[in-house]
């Protein structure tokens, strides 16, 4: 599906245009044009890829979802693999999808996979300042990266908070169940985060210094190390959660077993509450003949009296060790 | 065994030509052989060796399987060792092997080790596309590296696949005796897919960049850096999966805790509510000469009652505890 | 707010100044300013930036807190980003905050953040030595990261303090119950600090070595690597104190199995002491016909003898074998 | 001792030659000599150097064993420290010892201290291939270090072999109580074979590339690759285990706990079987006056039969939920 | 406080000098000096930096201790920190301290802190060896620091000592109590030695390269690679300690697991063993009218028997299965 297609001049968008004339517009001298295609048909891709000369290898890889996040060049052209994530805060859900980014002299070219959200919004805050789009398409690649990149943080900020309820759960008054399917479904979504964040921290960095010369002038540069820094903060926050569930793990193992410590304690205290009169009420069942206190006046009751005392005392004593 | 061997030109076959006019082929302008060689006999091996002038080290590699993937230069002549793995959905297992591929100037030779599957689909698709096979020896190079990387994918899928069918085990209702052994299994099948994997992130790094300047033209370069992918992202997921792993399995050890816990609450649960009315038996079985409620009418009944009332009380304080 | 801002040369003050003046004083010959900001509004930026003509992107970065800590140059200016620690041994907590810092040819700016305490303590002590402070704006980077880092050993020591309290706790006499949280609230300290410390090794490295060659003469260079010494140093006591932190939770949980076993043993043992006097009243209270031992003479009190010697020997068995 | 000393041209012995002539005879062009020591005196050691221009702190650490193994040059000369294993199959043992290796110009000398086992075998298929012997005395070090290297694979295979025993009794149906130390015990052995496998990956790569440039000429280069990837690969099989190995600890500890759990479920179950019927056999044993049970006909055997029914109920009961 | 100040030249002691001669005997052709402080007052330390010109901020450091090793270059003098250990055979317990060294055109300077021991006997040592102590100060620093290194290796085996201590006491027959916390406070004097030992690989790998090239004759670097190896081992015994450690830890463990099974196996069987007949005693107890058993002749010492063989059988079942 062709979301836009439009060629920009000095930072302006000047013309709607079809996917056939493209390469014509990008040719134009201090002209370049930004196509945005969601799901694109083969037919489209193709189109595209005839107009503005796009290698064979990122045309296929472009067809196919699932790609790790990379940056390659392609002779003069760069061709950009970025997974999103963003909080859905409505489905409660983590919408995951993929963009692929082709730069190339005069053109810019954004392929939506998956759940990404329209980049319209990128577009329109790019067109409202004339004097950034003006520095080319290097520019509009800044924009996306930067959009993705900025997604990523509300995503972060979720499983912080179901971190930090972990916590409550696990060092709380009442322990829940399904603490551990918490930790370990926390775990794996760290797992995948990390795998879409950080092979940016590379592209980034190599944005930022040296790779496609001809297409990001100096002056864009700084804007990606502002990328660059994001992620590597995303990066060191995946890591620190990471390292935070583990600990949550082993402390959660660890309640358990202080939890298994008191269960025993109190198993065995009343045991030892219970065990005591019983074996009195045995040795008073005795058949022996002669067996004097149980012929006594209110030795029944005194029994009783002193059992419970018993009982009482033990009581006290499990009670002031910590047992019960 | 010679599956088969054949000269190519303009990226067409020209002839299937014996071995021992290897050399002669391989040495025409515009020509080079493609030899494809199944757990060869040592004179086979020799022939080729004679043939195609190659170094006595990487013979005596190729003769014996179980090596490390690797990549090596001998003068103008590269060496690759790959381990081959296949899931095979027959026999529900892996099938394993090992390929090792001779490229010198005018020649590839491929060495089948083990059930490592025939090439000559590979072959099918470069005759097919002649305009690629015309890139010479080097391009047969990358058609069959990919074709044993891609060949990955299934396996890992798979393990992928098991790992899923672990976590319901684990967190599922009706906790699984052998889990624990499965989780081990998977963690060795895992390290070995591991050991197979891991060498080829450098040995494609290097080809994408500078091994084999005679015998890789330029233009091929970037489909190594295809296959470079394809392995990084099989790489990462085998990481991904051990530490998943890993998590499962603390997740099962936090598990089987809880489980205990639950049997000891019972357990105390149940000695608790027997305890209270065998303590009760053992006093009304005293013999005090004066227990005026032995005689009461209605007291045996009264007395059942009482202890039965006692146990349901015992029992939903329990429950209300979480301990039933 | 404007903390202060002041005009040097030669190593000591020569005038207050309001903001826009900045820019002439700051090209005066021999002369720079110093600017102090803290939470600063929009329009005190924007007039610093004005008159310093800082980058974009820095200001954008220094309007907001919660940056990771680095150093970026942009032309012939440096922007670090600073995180700062501080022990208050009032509130018995760790107050945190951020500075930014902008050294230009002839200007230092620096904007502090939430609870990072005044820097009019460095302001003097650099005014008390003209001779350090003639060597420029490089200098005042120096003594205020220099600050900044001192000021981290507090807080180290405070948490190694914890960790020697949490020791005792662990192996004393007395096992805590919230020993467990304590380690976790403190390996989450640790990750912070970590945080906040771990790029500042960079950081300083890169100042003691390349970065910044027109703003920090090779003479403040060696303050730098004293700077970078600290760092290490920080950064080697929290890696050290995570490790005996994890080593601390893995004793606890050994510990907590311990005692389990010493529960058990307790349990059994006076299950055992009490079962077999248990048994023998039992016996003793069978109704067979000829049971001669019930009808002896001082049976009763030679059965109870009996039974008390037989639980003293069972506990003096259990006692010598460790399990009371 | 001296176990060989001889002098060698074109890869034939031409003289078997005493120390103190070995100078003269490493002099000689296209000769070099080899001397095989073990354990030598330092009088012997003394000649040797003086002969052949040893540096004093290589001597210093030849007679000396418990070296790490290195590399290093002195002027023209290389000191190769190796340490050897091999599985000695009737002490059912792996003996241990160490090699020192002196290659000059003309000359090689090997210094066996320990039970690294006689080089005869060495020199014997070295002179069998004057071809390759001919190559000088860097050839000779390859020689040496092939030898050692290859005597590693039998105890790594030894150690595969007791981790699948351990796999078997860990997995097995009678767990056996000493697998905790057997386990440890494979880890300790692993920590020590690391130590002697590790630092040969750097000694091979350096001398597969540039190290000892006179003395070993560009055809050797490959045959060092050779030993190089047969470290890599030792070193991997190593990492590999020890992997395993920390995977059968948890799997051995997860196995534990399942037992301590099935053991919990079968005393719980014998606990309540028992405990039902001692309740009612109390009930019918207590003096109420009126309990019209105790005198129907056929009350006891029916009772005896009711107690019966009743623990086998709760056997079955206990059967199907698999706590028996 | 002054231990010696000494003039040398062509390797003999020349003089004894006082601290404000240094500068003088220094710069005299064909001299050093080598002075020798512990715990130096402020002037001492303020004579000796204005005779050799030292920098400031490494006499800064010079005056306090618990400094991170390290190797400084100020113009053309070096400045090296290193913390000592020394195992003391008497207090039974590891002496630590500080040595700062200063290495300047002429002149030694070593600073002791704490328990270090006095350096005499390098001294002595060296002044034995006038031909390499005629190699200058760069030598007497290989002295001083071959000699702290040296004494690492007593405490590393003294830590071996009680690794193998304690690996006796964790599989021996009598576990011990205190087996977690010797354990841990291993782990923590390992960490500490590892501070201590691990900054000085990069150290001796400078001063073996290229680090002070003014101080250090080119004859002298083979030298620090000896200390560099010795620290790399030293390093690497560490590693495989912890890693012993962290095997020991999990076995303890285990172990500890283990004992409690088989006090739950004891517990069970124990309790079925006594619950059998007290059922028994329960059921002849009973008040029912008829029961013809208990009226047989000798049916009450059958019954005991009866219960005993009963009993007896149970134990030797226990026994069996491995529960007893």
């Amino acid at each position: 599906m062709i979301v836009s297609s439009a060629a920009y001049a000095a930072g302006c968008k000047v013309a709607d245009i079809p996917l056939d004339e493209l390469g014509a517009w990008a040719k134009r001298e201090g002209h370049f044009v930004w196509v945005g295609l969601f799901e694109p048909s083969d037919a489209e891709i193709g189109t595209v890829q005839a107009q503005l000369g796009l290698h064979d290898l990122a045309v296929e890889d472009a067809h196919r979802a699932y790609q790790r996040p990379k940056l390659e060049e392609y002779g003069e052209s760069l061709f950009v693999v970025l997974r999103t994530m963003r909080w859905n805060p409505e489905k409660r859900a983590i919408d995951r999808g993929e963009t692929h980014v082709f730069v190339g002299p005069g053109a810019v070219v954004s392929i939506r996979h998956g759940d990404t959200g329209s980049y319209s919004e990128v577009r329109g805050r790019c067109e409202a300042t004339p004097g950034h789009l003006a520095k080319g398409p290097g520019f509009v690649l800044y924009a996306l990266m930067d959009h993705v990149v900025d997604s990523y943080f509300p995503v972060i900020e979720h499983i912080e908070d179901r971190v930090a309820k972990l916590e409550k759960a696990i060092f709380g008054e009442h322990p829940q169940r399904n603490t551990t399917q918490r930790i370990y479904e926390l775990k794996r979504r760290l797992i995948q985060a990390k795998r879409a964040v950080s092979p940016l921290v590379d592209i980034c960095n190599r944005l930022t210094r040296w790779d496609g010369h001809q297409l990001i002038p100096d002056e864009v540069r700084p804007y990606f190390r502002d990328v660059y820094d994001h992620v590597v903060r995303i990066n060191e926050s995946i890591d620190g959660l990471r390292e935070l569930l583990s600990g949550a793990l082993e402390a959660n193992l660890s309640l358990i077993s202080i939890r298994q410590n008191d269960i025993m304690k109190k198993l065995a205290s009343w045991a030892g509450i219970l065990a005591v009169p019983t074996l009195l009420v045995g040795i008073w069942g005795m058949n022996f003949e002669t067996m004097p206190e149980l012929h006594l006046p209110f030795a029944y009751p005194l029994a009783l009296v002193f059992m419970a005392a018993l009982m009482w005392l033990l009581h006290r004593q499990f009670k002031r060790a910590g047992w019960l």
